[in-house]
């Protein structure tokens, strides 16, 4: 499949600027690409690639079509149109409708004649799959659950039970969605166990990572609204309600009860304690603990900075008396005192 | 299934406070309770819910009993009376026993016929399964293991090898017991790994939260003593102990050889280095690291805390300069030199 | 299997002291052996066991030999020596050539008749498996991959597409590699996929621990180095390389586009953003953030250390206006006047 830069252009309404119309078979980084290949620059640590770039041409933003040696078409975003571009060029196998033999399904269980169940794959009952969903190999759908249209589910996912996705969710290997919630009572030293009798619901075009867990309510239901999109190995505890739009990346956890607004960012690694809420457009950069609601938007940040360690000790170790330094300079005047005096 | 609350009263010793007698059809929140359903109130967060709630009842603790505004269960502890309650409304798939066809099980395994083993799993050699046992879809249990009595593997569990659990263990999907330990030594610039011959051994009443990982000791046993409680993304190293009743909130990391006592609570994200000893009832808040051994019981905690990052970025850069700064304090007079020559 | 004191000496050449020659038949911690055993000495935190362990030998550094109460294996890296003495003792069991009844295998893949494929095994197209490969009980091997010779893949791993792995390769269960790349691009205020076109290479030797996650690159591959170790519950972005002998820690996260050396150690929970490089025999402390490119070699920390809660929350509350401090104190003079003046 091949496509004269031209018709690119033409296609995703950009303009095209060079005086060359290559024909382009493929996509590729500007530090990779060989002739025949469309680049794009966006991000402009990598903006030094562009002079030796082997690309036939490069999407690029207005302001760095002049700097390119070769055709550009010139995007508002380059990177949302490279996306776009670039979706032409992917090799799509689509699973074919129907149950594959080996798979295990309950006798009342509902499964669309246009899904496509893989090998290995069980399915409770009372649970319904849509037309278009695809269930990979070894996954384990449980009772009562419903996958809407167009899902896809990769490979090894588990929906344990009362699991809702909405249409056109992706999960990828190894997420358990629907898992018991961490509830538990202290009873006269030991624990009990709180019953988890909520469920899960999945908005339509969200997307979970690799290894993600997203637990089943307590009472109500753990709830990610539309389009969110969480990386892999994020946990998310009981209860938790995500808004429309956001996206937090690898290994954030958020524990029970947190609401976060929509179109919030999430940092690698963030922590969000339980019971709070964070208001619309919230960033928060990675490995950040968020202990407190937010109610104003804006990025948000804690943590030290990376140094090397010789140094970062001699910090770390005034930082345990940091009260204490505070205090002494409380005692100390803001000035010496034969100034202080001359200002009295 | 209904109860009067006057049987629940009852049936949990609990006192009985306001005129009617509702019947009970389900529990919910507080704040999504509806005609017919049992809510509770435990955390001080949601008692702003309590004057306009719907529930026909509550489970409160004496101090709010008085604020109720619709009849009350009054407990010690709220929020176990609540769990042992909810057990009640909970619907209860227990897994036939018997064998699914397509499991396929070493010659030399023992499975007790009241045990459940579901679809696609495998059971190595030696491996013994205890009567009540239910060993969900897709489970691969390895060589030389045992499952104890009423012991449950939601689905897509793996036991690597010598894994031995108790009775009433129950593992939620993804979770991996009995991996390598990391052990490597760095033999003349390439890695060699260390034998892992070892097992895990996981008493009574314990929870393993999906997608949590429990590597099999170097030498001996890595150990989790009985009704320890672990959440979902958890990383238990090689050789680790961990003391009964204690708990871990999700994304908890412990590192290989550490010591963990009896009723200690783990936040979310904490990590605990290796060969270390943390003794009985120790709280670490979410994302703390601990660094060394901790002799005395409490709470404990490092970090920052979250800010906007504009501000942090300002504290963050004036923290790496800290010992720096706290030198330059040393040197300062505590007051002002007038004020000290006269108490001299 | 058993071996005399001697034998081991001589087999791995290394120094044998003390009169008696035992037997040895299995190896142990210095706490826990037993007669018979043979133990080893290379952390000094459990060199007080050395005097009472019932070990019949042990393997000890040339400083601790004096203090053997017993016969002694002298090393000049006493773990690496135990390592391939411990090896002896290991039980293998290697897995039968051939393809499980129950494996569900694409037409065009091609296995060698000297691989091994478990039970539940799905394998795609153009996949192939060499000789002396091993695929364990519910792996999922997507299209357009190869595993090479004598590599391991333990159980219920997943590759999704394009992941080429080397020879010698460890995958522990859980794992999952070539998952789509978390590519995001916001437009018109919905999240548009950025197509993950790229694969993962990965080099001999690697292992590559439970439930982490590597994902596929972008355009380009996501590279592993020959010799890499990875713990479990890792997190690798798309695009990430990571240099021979580099050894990570459990729950390490790395951000795409990251580039780290040879030879790097990175602690436990740590976590390194996108788009940075890290040179060479860099080691990262556990749960340290790398923020920015580190250009030589050394050890580098952030956080601050763990303390009681209440010093912990009376210092984080003055972290948060240290700026403030620091120019209060920029306003103080460094001595107290009267002395000022004396130096001027």
């Amino acid at each position: 499949m091949t496509y004269r830069l031209s018709q690119l252009a033409e296609r995703f309404s950009l303009r095209f600027s060079g005086g060359a119309d290559p024909e382009i078979r493929a996509v590729a980084t500007l530090e990779g690409a060989q002739q025949g290949q469309l680049a794009f620059l966006a991000n402009p640590l990598y903006r030094k690639h562009l002079a030796d770039s082997r690309a036939s041409a490069v999407v690029v933003a207005e302001a760095d079509a002049a700097h390119c040696p070769m055709p550009c078409l010139i995007a508002k975003d380059p990177y949302v149109a490279f996306a776009k571009i670039a979706a032409l060029f992917e090799p799509i196998t689509t699973a074919e409708a129907g149950i594959h033999v080996s798979a295990v399904i309950a006798a009342n269980a509902v499964i669309s004649p246009a899904a496509s169940i893989g090998p290995f794959v069980s399915i409770g009952a009372r649970t319904r799959i849509e037309a278009g969903a695809s269930i990979g190999a070894g996954c384990v759908i449980g009772d009562d659950c419903v996958i809407g249209a167009d899902s896809e589910l990769i490979a090894r996912v588990t929906l344990v039970t009362r699991v809702r996705l909405g249409k056109r969710v992706r999960i990828h290997p190894g997420a358990v969605i629907g898992a018991d919630g961490f509830g538990l009572a202290m009873d006269a030293g030991h624990w009990i166990k709180v019953p988890q009798l909520g469920g899960v619901v999945i908005g339509d075009d969200c997307e979970i990572g690799a290894n993600t867990c997203i637990d089943r309510g307590a009472l109500d239901d753990t709830v990610l609204e539309e389009d969110v999109r969480l990386d892999n190995q994020i946990q998310v505890g009981h209860n938790v309600r995500i808004g429309a739009h956001t996206a937090m990346a690898g290994c954030v956890a958020v524990a029970g009860s947190a609401r976060i607004g929509r179109y919030c960012l999430i940092g690698g690694g963030a922590g969000i304690v339980g019971h709070i809420e964070i208001c619309d457009r919230v960033m928060v950069t990675a490995m950040s603990l968020v202990t407190h609601s937010i109610v104003t938007p804006g990025e948000y940040s804690s943590g030290t900075p990376i140094q090397p360690s010789r140094d970062w000790r001699r910090n770390a170790a005034r930082f345990k008396h940091l009260d204490e330094l505070a205090r002494k300079i409380a005692n100390l005047k803001p000035s010496a005192p034969f100034q202080a005096k001359d200002k009295e």
